[in-house]
């Protein structure tokens, strides 16, 4: 007896029965009407209907008015519709009502015209008196005036309002649900004569008529301009269309032993099993929602109507055994029956959907690699750090945007030099700063949070916070530093230094005094883990509700780390770092940032070796070749076994100098009436001016500072080859490999490999032994993208600079771009996203896959990675898995996301494959 | 009787005679070989001989020793050649000697092994002294001992010298040449003694012995390290191989009646027809280069040898008709026969360039294609500016980079506003600076010619100075300017603002006073023929010698005209730099760069805009808009009925607002102790400070202004449309195109062109009219390469900003590399040459090609312009042509050179398809 066919071949059907669809035909009838049709094809109570298709909107759409057959065909249903049910439209005694929505494949939420109770006319009144008492029945009717008003005769919303205004203050009642039926009968009739003088036409007396106008105007809806904004911005084409689905009306207001409800099939806040939800006795749906009535817990229900109750726990189990997932379920009783008025996969917070993930594979209901396309990198970042316990009732001080995410408390501090010799002394100190430089980098070191007044998520404050893990707030509003008063600002009052204060890097809030904190439970057991080698079992047990969480993060980690192809390092320069990152599960360092180990106090030895004369240099050079050695010493040990990468200095020399304008200002009050002239600052100053340039990110950097301190790099790769050699002799199993910054033409690289090749000789020489280290190029330049292959051939391994490379394919600078029009590009839609966060595909994407290519086609075991900000990033990740480089360094604290995203890039993969 | 077969086929020859081969066959013979062969072919009398092969040559590279056969066929060929000198190998009576030299197939200066005299014994010494007298003999046979003991047995040519310096001492005579018969017998004696001391064995007495061992000698030395590293520079293949030419010895020392001379056919500094060249009686050929004597006029040859001359000059004239081109020739008379021992094309001046193209045309021996293919836009550039008569004598002050070609003499000044008001004055000046930037563009157009301590070729004063046509000379060694005192020391000495100094641009140099200038007679022909339309014939007679190069030039140029496909534009923002343009030939503007508009005085305006309060921005406003309006009418008016694109604001703002360091000093003396507050001051410190960027090339510019100071650019497009509709009005036709610069993202000038549309609307409702300006977009950054298929939808042209494009390109900004490290590059030769002058093929060109590509692509229609420096630079020209770009855009001076590359562009690439 089916009327329809499931198949959208040829002709796709106009209508379909729900007994005659099931989820799969979304396309065709809509994610609600299809999910409807499942329920129905495997046995729940829900109430009879059918769907209109979106072939039959689209028929619509394109000719203007209804398909020529829809007509017939809905008449047909309905009959239908009234033979199972056994009420008749239009029935005076018992009459069939129905609800009318609108229903995409993909939700539009807010964008969803319905109408309730069509099939409502004067005429069955006593019937419907009959079902739920004479308030019902007016109420029912002034309802669908009003949305029937609305969506199909387009009459202002508004003029209804004004009315219900009116009887609630003749009524003397504050609450809708406090008019008597004398009220109701008399606000439809109300509301009846608003239609006629609006737009000179009454509700139709024909319930067909009903129902078809209203047929018409959801699918005229389609294409309202609200309508196509939103779809514009949600990325939904324009000629899916919508379905409509014909409802039998049930109510939860008819009585004592009616009511509504809305439940999760787990707790999706914590992903806990058992059901959780909301249920009003005597109550419509929206009744539960809309807050004008406490919803009490479940519980009443099972306590009230214990036989209900477990019908419903029946049906929950049945749906999510079903869906294998958690879902969320709305139903009503009327008069004691129950009926389940819709479902969909429920959302969850992103603790629940690593719990429910992880529970489900132990029920059995999915496997792993399900699992693990449900969570992602992005709810992995968020359980990750810590927390406050609370904000509530603490004294805002400002808010800023949230660049690094965290809860840290400490001291403000206004400058770089005060946070390293406040930290010294064992405080926990927060920079606070206008905007930040590369000065600024051994104050960040140093500090447990950031703050800046200027700057965006991509500023060099943000980028360096999320790179050594400080939690961070910048561009902070209002905030104004009085360096010379050692105070600051702020919209919430004003504060001095050494005033503690509470930076919450997650919402950009800042707050005065200590909250207290919570430390993320996932990470510390993370870290745990590998340090005791504890398995998720053990982590279980230890800790009952965090633990089953982390126990979740783990095996799902565990798995991602199975499936996964790429491998996953961390940039870090500090034993520390490199330690946290192999316990998060680094399998290498991918960037040691050399020019890190020179910044802050040590920045003076640059100085001298650039400014300074023959002596001055020679002792420079000869306490950085020291230094250095101890600090590869101390990272490699930290990474014995492992690679460990690392970066000649690349940043412009005059980083390590003094500010240009600064020194300016001092020498000229020297030079002043009164001032003392400094023959020692006059000289800095002209140093300081020779290495000026006007646009130093484009400038003397990288590689290009061999044609200038060669000893430099000399210096760097000799303690790089003399901390291995003695490493070894110590028994270790050092793997250092070197990696040259900023090349744009391959002889540079050509040039840089054979002053290094000759430096690990040198050392090998006095050690009498030999040592291969592998060399390889960054490639953070257009140029060095498009010359791959000749790069290949001199280099044994990529590193892609991405953070550098979008800068020079974009034309834009990090740290200029954010405050001067990159905040605004994205907040006006000019652009999507921040292409500083997310590898921009068309353009920094289309380089790499250039490189990837013929790289690999020039020297097929090139070995390829990514370190630039975008390793950490999810989408990026994924996108970074689809090209194929071989591993991604991220910052230690992205580890483990790196690791999550890595797995789920093989697994989506799969899935998308393999429809 | 030919042993040897012309083709190369299976297997090449191992020897061919002269008579056998050709002058296609260089890749055989050599280049020396093929053309002994060729004018022995043409009847020519050249001494015999024969060429062993490069194929013998690469048989005996492989094998380490002679090929089997080689020996064998060599022995044919000395019979034969016996047989037609009529003189045998050790025949004491008249012995047959050989001169034994390596020529490859391209020319390898100073790379050649020659061993004369070969086959020169004991035995046939009466035989030498027969023909050319006792000492001719000797003097002979130490020559071949020196130079077989040199290549044959590898003994150090030092202890030859020492001998000689004995010898000279011994016969009490300074030159080699007054040694008479008895010492070069006891040298011969000497020599041979040497060689048995140093490598313990003699001159063989065999000739041939001689022959084979020379022979060898010559192949070896293909693999010297010394002719490796030529090779390499010259980027010649390793497996060439050379060939050697075996010839019978002929003698210009012999008497009287001898004598050697090297001539042209035609001057090669001027071009002008006849005979050019210089002879020595009674000498050998080196001696006539060496400069021992001083050689003679050819006239004298004429007098003393009027029948010889004849024959040479019929020869001369056969030459030149044959190999038509200029030709240079070396010929020995040996007792009134004479010989031409060499011959090939010429080298010649630029000036002779053109002149010998352009007669050969008028001589019927090329045709114009051909002409085209011999004269190049560099010969062309030398001949367009002023130099000076003579700087012979006159004080040296410095010398610099030869920055922009010209000469050009004024009175110092050290700062821009000086050279604006002095300029006013009617004074012509030249803008002395450590370094300029974009304050400096009003100063540098008032100056006659700017002169830079810092910077090299490409920097900001060299990039600007050439883009408007100013002589200069960047990085001036020892110069160091004194502002506060107004004077500037020079190597050369000191001077003092207002102190009168000669530049010249193409040389570097720079001299105290005023030197006598020479306008370039080819550059004013060029303007005047444009404007009262003589023709090139007209000229000729006007002006006799450079008139007839100007009217080669002219002619050239036509035909240059006549075949190119490529459209020549300028970049122009006056119209009197338009009105030269087009005078130049240019056929619109490419490039109208709207902020040389607001440089110098007007840059205030800006300044208020940006800093200044509500009132101040509009009243700024208004004069902006209101100068643009005139501006535009200007240059519309000057390109009547041709395109003007017009390129919205570019640079960053703050290029346009007072310096943050001098600023900050300023306001640090003001508040200091004895200075006085200027609260205004102050002020403009923070605006300052607000809108400084670290790396304002990556910052706000272009586009991106269109986020803070959308209001200045629709008052730019509306100055534009309105004064277009003026000239419309007044009955002329301006073709105004506008272009947007700095796009990364689509997004950005679908938002910039919709704003443009409706300024352009609002000037036509205003006016009652519809106007139609074409939008195109700049592509100067690598992510607009990348996304060209999406520009293309929104734009009606390209115009690709190559200097932009290198710079993101190639990561370096081309003010602070060139000082930095790129000059340090190219001495080191880690760069061939400066991406900045030369379009770089693998990486920039790459993504103008993919831009080209899909741009097109998406829209077939797409205009493709070029405007940045690389559109005037000859090599760039050709590749830009090969890439299919529809115009070039040049400064205006280099108008010309784009006409002559454009056209040159499509006969090249002809004769490369049809080999």
């Amino acid at each position: 007896m089916s009327l329809t066919v499931k198949s959208q071949a040829a002709t796709a059907p106009f209508v379909v029965a729900f007994a005659d669809g099931d989820m799969s035909m979304s396309d065709l009838m809509g994610g609600k009407g299809a999910n409807l049709a499942e329920m129905t094809r495997i046995g729940l109570p829900v109430p009879h209907g059918f769907t209109i298709t979106t072939a039959a909107c689209r028929h619509y759409l394109t000719l203007g008015r209804e398909p020529e057959d829809l007509d017939r065909q809905v008449g047909i249903h309905l009959a239908q519709l009234e033979s199972m049910t056994g009420r008749q439209l239009g029935n005076p005694a018992d009459p069939l009502l129905v609800s009318v929505r609108s229903g995409a494949k993909r939700s539009m939420p807010g964008m969803m015209e319905t109408v309730l109770n069509v099939g409502l006319t004067d005429a069955v009144i006593p019937g419907l008196i009959a079902r739920g008492g004479e308030r019902f029945a007016w109420d029912c009717y002034r309802r669908l005036v009003q949305m029937y008003g609305r969506t199909v005769l387009g009459v202002d919303g508004e003029l209804f309002e004004v009315a219900l205004v009116a009887a609630r203050r003749e009524a003397g009642v504050v609450s809708d649900t406090e008019l008597d039926a004398a009220s109701l009968k008399k606000l439809t009739t109300d509301f009846r004569r608003t239609l006629v003088t609006a737009v000179g036409e009454d509700l139709p007396q024909d319930p067909r008529e009903q129902i078809r106008r209203t047929i018409d105007a959801v699918f005229a809806s389609w294409n309202v301009p609200r309508a196509m904004t939103y779809r514009k911005h949600q990325g939904i084409g324009d000629d899916a269309g919508t379905a409509v689905n014909i409802v039998e009306m049930v109510y939860g207001n008819t009585g004592p032993a009616s009511g509504s409800g809305v439940c999760f099939t787990r707790d999706p806040s914590t992903g806990e099993p058992g059901v959780y939800g909301d249920y009003l006795p005597n109550a419509q749906g929206e009744d539960v929602v809309n807050g004008s009535r406490t919803p009490l817990p479940l519980q009443d229900l099972a306590d009230h109507a214990p036989a209900v109750y477990q019908q419903l726990m029946g049906h929950l189990r049945t749906l999510e055994t079903h869906y294998r997932d958690l879902c969320d379920v709305e139903f009503t009783v009327e008069d004691g029956t129950l009926w389940v008025l819709q479902t969909r996969v429920g959302k969850r917070s992103p603790a629940a959907a690593f719990t429910v993930a992880s529970a489900m594979v132990s029920e059995g209901l999915i496997d792993l690699d399900e699992a693990l396309r449900r969570v992602d990198g992005y709810q992995l970042e968020s359980l990750l750090h810590p927390r406050f316990m609370s904000a509530e009732g603490e004294l805002l001080l400002a808010t800023g945007l949230a660049a690094s995410p965290g809860a840290a408390v400490g001291e403000v501090v206004f400058d770089a030099q005060t946070a390293v010799s406040q930290a010294a002394e064992g405080r926990d100190v927060v920079l606070m700063r206008t905007e930040t430089s590369a000065d600024d980098v051994g104050g960040m070191l140093a500090a447990v949070a950031i703050v800046t007044a200027r700057g965006g998520r991509t500023s060099h404050a943000a980028v360096v916070a999320r790179g050594i893990g400080r939690t961070c707030v910048a561009g902070v509003d209002g905030l104004v530093i009085d360096l010379d008063a050692r105070t600051a600002a702020c919209p919430g009052g004003s504060i001095k230094e050494g005033d503690t204060i509470s930076v919450d890097g997650t919402t950009g809030k800042i707050f005065r005094g200590a909250l207290a904190v919570r430390q993320s439970q996932v990470a510390e057991l993370l870290e745990k883990q590998a340090d005791d080698g504890s398995d998720a079992e053990q982590a279980e047990q230890a800790e009952p509700v965090a633990g089953s969480l982390a126990a979740a993060v783990l095996q799902l980690l565990a798995h991602a780390d199975h499936r996964r192809l790429i491998g996953v390092r961390a940039n870090a320069e500090t034993s520390p770092d490199a330690l946290r990152a192999r316990r998060l599960g680094a399998e290498g360092i991918g960037l040691c940032r050399t020019e890190h180990m020179l910044l802050g106090e040590r920045a003076v030895l640059v100085e001298h070796m650039v400014l300074g004369d023959e002596s001055d240099r020679a002792a420079a050079l000869a306490d950085i070749e020291e230094l250095a050695h101890t600090d590869f010493l101390d990272i490699l040990r930290a990474m014995d076994g492992l690679p460990v990468v690392v970066r000649l200095l690349d940043p412009p020399l005059h980083e390590f100098l003094p500010d240009l304008t600064e020194l300016s200002v001092e020498v000229a009050l020297n030079n002043a009436p009164g001032g003392t002239p400094d023959p020692q600052a006059a000289l800095r100053l002209d140093g300081v001016r020779r290495w000026h340039e006007g646009n130093p990110m484009l400038g003397l950097r990288g590689v290009r500072l061999l044609t200038v301190v060669p000893e430099l790099i000399e210096a760097q790769v000799r303690a790089l080859a003399t901390a291995t050699l003695e490493l070894r002799t110590a028994g270790m199993d050092p793997h250092p490999e070197l990696m040259v910054p900023l090349v744009a033409d391959p002889a540079e690289l050509t040039a840089a490999a054979a002053r290094m090749r000759g430096a690990i000789e040198s050392a090998c020489v006095a050690d009498g032994t030999t040592l291969k280290i592998p060399i390889g190029v960054m490639i953070e330049l257009p140029r060095a993208a498009l010359t791959a292959d000749r790069l290949a051939l001199d280099a044994d391994f990529f590193s892609f600079g991405t953070n550098d490379l979008t800068q020079t394919t974009w034309g834009m600078s990090r740290d200029d771009a954010e405050g001067a029009f990159l905040a605004e590009y994205r907040e006006s839609g000019l652009l999507d996203v921040d292409p500083f966060m997310t590898l921009d595909d068309v353009g920094v994407g289309r380089l790499v896959r250039i490189a990837v290519e013929e790289g690999r086609r020039a020297r097929p075991d090139l070995g390829l990675g990514v370190c630039g900000e975008h390793a950490g990033d999810p989408i990026s990740i994924r996108r970074l898995v689809s090209i194929g480089v071989d591993y991604v360094s991220c910052s230690p604290p992205r580890v483990p996301i790196a690791r999550l995203e890595g797995g789920r890039a093989v697994v989506l993969a799969e899935s998308q494959s393999t429809p």
